[in-house]
């Protein structure tokens, strides 16, 4: 059946502006006088009406998105922060932020806001065990984490592929034995697919699987230093593989430091590559190592778009975004 | 005079609660049942008022503090952000973040916010010429940052002591010539005194001030490059200096790159100290240089405490915390 109510969307057609100009109208922010005039005729002439979300959400009054990350001591929680802001600001929008340190009351605590009223939506990267805590009625995104409660919609990178494509391009690069190198959270997510996709590359690629996947409570250089240990021929200083496939960036550094402490060489002995595209601090377009990139910017705007987009009817389960795959040194291309 | 008005550490004593409970209680956020008792037992028994800020601020409502803060894609803005959330949440407050990108549209778009009474407070660390668009009467920390407009307290570390201190490690660890390496805003701010306390470490020490303190429109890599160069006698390939106190972590590590690039050693030929104390991504605990250390966390406290302390009467309009000389491997001690 047909939508005839007009849209934001209409009405920024109909005006000849940017959706976050009308966005801005509505929601009494400061725009020039020339855009307000030409809005507010087009939202005469459309008869829009401003309660019209597709999602039953009240009109937004509180001109708030909410982020939930654990902390921006990691530079992809500082980035995805920022790219959030950035895409709210866009859409008129200010940014509440939660560091959560994974604390569940605290979690809570701001998924109240939006029961609440206080939040127009709120976009959730927790890793704790409030899945069944969580309402069903309330605009909530959950970024890359699973929640038993299916109906909240989740955005993510497309991880599976990610995990392919890493294995791929180490064969590309001349290994002939990459192992996974991982730690995970106890609570699902869609990063767990990562390690899903390099299972596959290898049945592919008729490779026997060979990984480290232990939980985020082990202590991660000693795992890798032990895996590692292992995988060694003490008589020939040899490994028994060529090439790493690490979950995360930060994994793909500890390895590197494990390697190097062991006498190996990156990328001569060993090639590595991370998950995450995480940059080096200086210069500052360099990636810090050979990484899957998760589109950052592009998540955010994904997930703002799904809070604020009226027209996304219905709302998609689940949102996967693609990977690229970036040099960063520790692969030999 | 001595000041009667009951004030909201007043309810805490007399309650035998922490400061953020009362708040919590008085912005009717959730706390236990018993804490709640308490609370509005000793509010009535002091026949406390809520509307009694020192400052005259209206009754907290928004239950938000923001904070502008041009990215956080530097270390330091991302832990100063993570910081102040910890301590705004601490207090009962959610916090606001905007990432202005040195816009200054953007950076007034949510100074008005507290003009219209949508946050309880702002701590800005901006880096654009606003400072006679601001009103005196707003809840305003100024970050770093000085403004034209006097009124507005500032927090920020003690950075002409930082510079002495800088100075004063390199002499202690041999150096014979330290130099200095900065570039700065075109807006004077608080991190101006870096510069100052090196030279008055020179004086102190009957060293000649020798450096290069460039507005950061110039190109960073370009013109340590060019400044090392005029330093060097080509045919020794010797420096006449042997240290470097850069006015940031991030211009200590261009320094060292451009250091590398000419085939200098550091700590060997050249030690260099920073300022900052960033934190390498991994492992977590180490400094990614040599480094004078801002107290973030304390930093933070401080700029959520001024703008709710009641009892702060009248209000600093200067406030600098102590920095520390900290070890990252670029010096030899």
């Amino acid at each position: 059946m047909k939508k005839t109510t007009p849209t934001m969307k209409d009405v920024a057609k109909e005006a000849g502006v940017a959706l976050g100009t009308v966005s801005k109208v509505i929601n009494g922010i400061p725009v020039g006088e020339t855009y307000k005039v030409k809005v507010e005729a087009a939202i005469k002439k459309l008869n829009y009406q401003v309660n019209t979300y597709a999602r039953g959400l009240k009109t937004s009054k509180t001109e708030t998105i909410t982020l939930i990350i654990p902390s921006l001591n990691l530079p992809f929680f500082a980035s995805f922060a920022y790219e959030v802001e950035q895409q709210a600001y866009a859409h008129g929008r200010k940014l509440i932020l939660c560091c959560s340190n994974g604390i569940p009351e605290k979690e809570l605590d701001y998924l109240l806001l939006a029961s609440q009223s206080k939040t127009d939506g709120i976009i959730a990267l927790t890793y704790s065990d409030i899945s069944n805590q969580v309402p069903n009625n309330i605009p909530l995104i959950a970024f890359d984490r699973k929640f038993d409660n299916y109906q909240i919609p989740r955005i993510a990178s497309d991880n599976y592929e990610g995990g392919i494509l890493a294995i791929q391009k180490l064969l590309e690069f001349g290994c002939k034995s990459p192992v996974f190198i991982g730690f995970h959270s106890s609570f699902p997510g869609e990063a767990d697919k990562r390690f899903d996709g390099y299972i596959e590359a290898c049945k592919k690629n008729q490779l026997k699987p060979v990984y480290l996947y232990a939980t985020d409570s082990e202590d991660c250089h000693d795992s890798i230093y032990n895996f590692i240990k292992e995988h060694e021929n003490k008589d020939t200083h040899t490994l028994d593989f060529d090439g790493i496939f690490a979950n995360t960036d930060l994994h793909a550094c500890i390895a590197i430091h494990v390697l190097k402490e062991l006498g190996y060489s990156v990328p001569d002995d060993v090639q590595v590559i991370g998950f995450d595209g995480t940059k080096k601090f200086y210069p500052g377009e360099e990636y810090m190592v050979s990484t899957i990139r998760q589109p950052l910017p592009e998540l955010a705007k994904k997930c703002i778009d799904m809070i604020l987009d009226e027209d996304n009817y219905p709302i998609p389960t689940l949102t996967l975004l693609p990977v690229t795959y970036e040099y960063g040194g520790t692969t030999i291309g």
